[in-house]
This record gives structure tokens, sequence and C-alpha cells, in this order.
């Protein structure tokens, strides 16, 4: 088996915004899906992960597209482990279509967690370290990595949205996609005319639940970046990003 | 060809809730899939539709289930048209899984629209009333047809919700399946403990568009079922439902 896994999927009609473009959100989830395959493969993704109490947790994730597949388009997500060390693991993405043409990459950080402490796990014990013989180090990802988002102390409240049954996922969180959907819904219908996504980076800082709040605070930072907060229950952070735009 | 298509899906980890169901909303999307492939392999989909300024519309959609896949199961929607009139035409649906086993069914009704003047068109006008020759009388649809639902004067309204960039599909409308979404995350996520869905029928009176407020207004009707309207912007209602619990 290759160390880099490949996994095509459909831009599916509805996944789609009004102009066709694949929703970032759905090209999301579709990493997170060959993050899964690709684990799952090589004798570590979570369905194996369930059945001995620990699970992979999103800690990191960022998107960076020159442009999306649109309606209908077959595309391709490779996926390759970069490094491993004990506590986190680095995975790459690159989004191609069929006929080779790159529409981006993405990068991601991920944590193991025991599900009954909600504690970090040492990412080596599974199968004594199997995890090391997937290392990719000749496949270049070549995307900046996600810096630390630093919120300046003068932000503006933006929105407000309460969380519900559809938003909590397998691990009893709020999905990680949502949040892509829901950073991006601060922009208006009418500014996705005029543009695109050019980079996502997303820090998930620590876990919200069905019913709390969402509390969104945005501080703009120049060159059309965006950096928002996430807080819940007018409390504190559950996840930091950084949007820019085309 | 066939009359009746069968095309496979994956409940994805993602798209299930804390207990590892498929979220219905995702399975409605599935449905919506395979109606789409379905009709694309037999020469009227929607993406050939787009070409001449037409497009099929969800008028009405009934899932009934048994149970629902779990997260990882491989399972086929089955589909055929069950009827064609110059309007509007009936679809029905199952959903099976791999060993056979029947999970649920799902029924619709769907008008074609001029994309240009949003007017209803006449379907037999495609191709010569190629649907004809696709409709399948033999197969039972075994769910009851969707009722009128009629709303009671006295009805409380629950919630009003805004909607974003990410609520609005190709069309410009809002998405069929968020409305199913917003429609079960009116109960809270402690009642999906206790209860899974039995059936849902959605009857989609007028479009909404991105930036439209939701209220969502409840009339309990007995036997575990709720009917639920949805207006736009304090004024008419954009569509109505009932929901029935195990």
């Amino acid at each position: 088996m290759e160390k880099v896994g490949r996994y095509e999927f459909l831009a599916e009609p509805f996944h789609c915004d009004f102009a066709g473009r694949l929703f970032i959100g759905h090209l999301g989830n579709h990493m997170l899906n060959a993050a899964d395959f690709h684990s799952t493969d090589r004798g570590f993704g979570m369905k194996y992960l369930q059945t001995i109490n620990r699970s992979w947790v999103l800690s990191r994730l960022a998107i960076e597209m020159e442009d999306v597949p649109q309606q209908y388009d077959r595309f391709v997500v490779e996926t390759w482990v970069e490094s491993a060390m004990r506590y986190f693991t680095s995975r790459n993405f690159r989004v191609v279509g069929l006929d080779g043409h790159t529409f981006g990459y993405g990068r991601s950080i991920w944590a193991m967690i025991d599900t009954e402490s909600r504690q970090p796990t040492d990412i080596f014990s599974i199968d004594d370290g199997a995890i090391n013989q997937w290392i990719e180090k000749e496949k270049e990802g070549p995307i900046a990595k996600g810096g630390r988002v630093k919120m300046p102390d003068e932000v503006v409240h933006v929105r407000s949205i309460e969380t519900y049954y559809n938003d909590v996922d397998i691990n009893g969180h709020i999905n990680s996609v949502k949040y892509i959907e829901h950073l991006l819904d601060l922009w208006p219908v009418d500014w996705y005319r005029e543009h695109s996504l050019r980079r996502l980076e997303i820090a998930y800082v620590a876990e919200a639940h069905g019913g709390d709040r969402l509390d969104f605070y945005r501080a703009d930072i120049g060159n059309e970046a965006t950096d928002i907060e996430v807080r819940k229950n007018g409390g504190d952070a559950v996840c930091r990003a950084r949007v820019q735009f085309n």
C-alpha cells in the first residue's frame, strides 16, 4: 500500500453554492473523509479507534485554493501523513481534478484522545507506532502552516448563533465543518458574487456541545484578511480562524 | 437501462449524529442525489435541463424509516418514476442495505420550472415526453402519500432563524434539505437519545432566498405527530411539514 492515499469524490449539485462552486465546508468534509479512509486502510482509523476508546480530534486545518470544483466535477483528495509525534500528527491534502489540475491544498494537525478521560493519548501506542511506517517525507505540502491567530484587544461582536441536534457530531461535539460554514456565513451572499475563498485556517482550541451558544468576534487585519474568534456562552474561545478572499 | 435506478452511498462518519445514526437531512440529500443520477442517466437530469433554462423543483417529500443506516454502513437508494403528468411527476425511493434489509422509503413530487420566468413548464416537452418511457407501475411505493398539512388557527411561534450563504442552493433558493435540518433541530439533542424519526413529510409551497428570516410555527396534533409551518419574514408560508417520532 502506498503512503499517499487517493480518494475520488463528486461535487454533488446540492453541495454547491449559487454559482455552482463546491461549498468550502463540503470540501473540508471530503478532506476529513479522505483522512479517515486513509487511516482506516492503514489500521489506525476512527472506527477501529472507537473500539479501544480512542478518537482522532482535529486540532488545526488550513485550506488554500486556486479554484474549487464545480457542480458534477469528479475530483480526488490525496492525503498523506507528513509527520507524527507522540501527541500530534500532521496530515496534508491535495485536491486534484481527474485531468491532473490542482485545485488547492490542505494541512491539518490531529491529536488522539481517550474518549473517556477526554485527555490526549500517545499516538505511538497504537499498534506499536504503526503510523511511523506511513510518514511521507518527499511529497511537499506547498502551503504555509497555520500560524497562531492572536486576537487583538479590539474585536467586534458580529453574530451569535445557537447550536442544535444537527450540529453535533459522533464525538458529541459541534462538528468541525459546521464552524467553517458559520465562519463563511459571516459574509453576505452578495460578497460571494465577487469573491472566492483564498485561504482559511482554523484552530480548534476547545470543545463546544449541542445547546451551546457560539459568539463570533471579528478583527480585520488588512490584505483582505479577517481574524475571527468564536467563544461559547459568553466565555472562552472554542476556535480561532483567519480568512482571506480573492 | 432499467426503470429502477440503484445508487450506492456511504453513511459518512461526519454525517452521523451523536449516536452514529445517519442524519435524516443527509439521507434526504442522498435521495435527491439518486433522483438526479437516475434522471441524468435517462436524459432529463438537472445538468441537461440547465442548458435549456429548465430545472426540477422539489414540491413534496415524505420519508418513512424503520431504522437508519449507521456510520460506515454502505446502503443503496433505489429510485423510480411512479407517474408523470404535464406539470408534476411522482418519484419513489427505497433505502436498502447491501444485505437486502429495507431501512425505509421515500415519496416525492417534482415540478419543472422555466428558470427565467420561474413558472411551471410542461414536463412532456422534454425530448418528446421521454419521461413516459421510464414510468414503473409495478413496483409498490409502500408508504402513504403526503397529505395536505393544514395548520390550525392556534399555532405557537417556536423559533426564528436567519439564512446565509451556505443555505442557498444552485437555484438561488434555500436548499430543500436545510429545511429538514431546521425542522428536526426544533427538538433538543436529548430528545434524540430516546426517539428516532418515524416519518417526515414536507411540502414546499414557496421559495425563500438567502437573507430571508425563517419563522417556525408549531401545532401538536396527537399521536406524537407535530405539524410545523415555516413562514418567511413574518409573512407567507414557505413550507409545511408533519413530523412523527418512534
